[in-house]
């Protein structure tokens, strides 16, 4: 492998371009973004080696598409369209059903593998990339019997060189799990501090008690709304499951305290605890 | 200040009693527990170095009480009943208003500071005790007039020691005020944590997608519900309205989607990440 493009030099683009340059010395990365400015921060920050258009991808060996979710959709095809025979295409998105979908009969599909690295922060853009985000972290990979084998096994190193354990799921159930374990909670997040922004936001002193839960709850609602209204408009259907059980399950709390029933409220909360249990077992 | 009486060594008063004693290491550190097994635990960890119980407060400089507020409540007469006339009693409550209108009238209500250090984590008892747990945290003092100027003076020189900040707010406005910042992210990540057990608990492999913003999320969904449900009890109306506020925030969220609006989910989102900068400003 001798070149590597990076669509998208953000956050997840340029912490795979760190890891992947570390560990396969002899490769060049390219990068390749909607904004020359992006472009420009990652080569002063050594993130990447050299600038690149679309068009270059015809020279790739891989090319990994770390943009949101609405560009990869629409990004993917025309990439196809351009790479040799021989290139490896990976994308990063935290949808995989309809990235999936539109290319599905597109006569280089062999030559995608569609992924989601479980890794990121809240901060967003090329100075949020850094070292060693992903070791330790899931890789899911989706649909992998419709990648050439020679792709697959090229990408599994890659990212098993960069610390990362794989797993394997269908789209449909990438898209259903992920709507609970990470659309959800972002969501919840952005609701929390909207809700606390809209009742204390003349009143700085208070964020003093931030100390008190809040901080470390609302972090998520420091995310990019660019990279989340696509994600959330992609999975729309499982999103909207995950809220309606969510809101119901508040709004039996709030009932039981409403009745005066802290006994409920405490079983509520201590059959809960159970997630240390669960949480326990994957750290 | 010789004899430090600390009733309740769990997170709060065993990590209290580690950072005091470092810094006045003449002072006699005694705990008092419900629970025999508690107190053999914090001796084993050096957290307190003498067993006591109730009747010993007569011969206490300073009394903590750091146990779940309906225990505050019930507890804090009785041992303002039996302190001498220049003990200082503090408690750590997360709640406010009930605790202080509970010693309203007593006699020795000069002797009482109502205290909430902000501080914490999801863990409990003696051994989530840690050092340096309240450096750089913000105490909330209440009603500073209605204690002796002497005591007040002996308590802030005592927090402000182990690196606290303090500020004063009446009870009712901490009640309402943490109610935003403390028991909603807590009933909000209980919750999260109750929606996703409830769907994906026979799926013990999902939660390998932890990382992607669940975990950090419904960390507080590991807390102690022996402290949290007379939390909510004693907070019950402020709690609600929080409740109500963020249940109608989150169901305008599901419209906009239902509607295909995601012009407004962006909005929605970036108008929050404005928790950015606030939070930039107290950290």
């Amino acid at each position: 492998m001798k070149n590597i493009y990076i669509i998208g030099v953000g956050l997840i683009g340029g912490s795979l371009a760190i890891d992947i340059k570390k560990k396969n010395p002899d490769v060049t990365i390219h990068g390749i973004d909607r904004q020359e400015e992006t472009l420009d921060i990652a080569l002063s920050l050594n993130l990447i080696e050299k600038k690149a258009i679309l068009d270059d991808v015809v020279n790739a060996d891989l090319v990994i598409l770390s943009v949101p979710v609405d560009a990869t959709v629409k990004l993917l095809p025309t990439v196809l369209d351009l790479i040799s025979d021989k290139s490896l295409v990976v994308d990063a998105g935290s949808t995989k059903e309809d990235i999936c979908k539109v290319v599905e009969n597109h006569p280089k599909r062999r030559n995608f593998l569609a992924m989601h690295p479980i890794a990121g922060t809240e901060h967003s853009g090329p100075h949020a990339a850094i070292p060693e985000l992903f070791v330790g972290k899931t890789n899911i990979i989706c649909e992998v019997e419709k990648t050439a084998f020679k792709l697959q096994e090229k990408a599994l190193k890659l990212f098993a060189d960069i610390g990362m354990r794989i797993r394997y799921m269908n789209p449909q159930a990438h898209d259903k799990h992920i709507a609970y374990m990470s659309h959800l909670s972002h969501i919840s997040s952005f609701m929390l501090g909207k809700t606390v922004i809209n009742k204390e936001k003349n009143e700085r002193d208070i964020f003093d008690m931030a100390g008190s839960g809040f901080e470390s709850t609302v972090r998520l609602a420091k995310s990019s709304p660019e990279m989340w209204t696509p994600i959330f408009e992609q999975n729309k259907t499982n999103v909207i499951e995950t809220l309606e059980a969510y809101i119901a399950n508040l709004t039996q709390f709030k009932e039981f305290m409403e009745k005066d029933d802290f006994e409920a409220i405490f079983k509520e909360m201590k059959d809960t605890n159970y997630i240390k249990d669960i949480l326990n077992v994957i750290v």
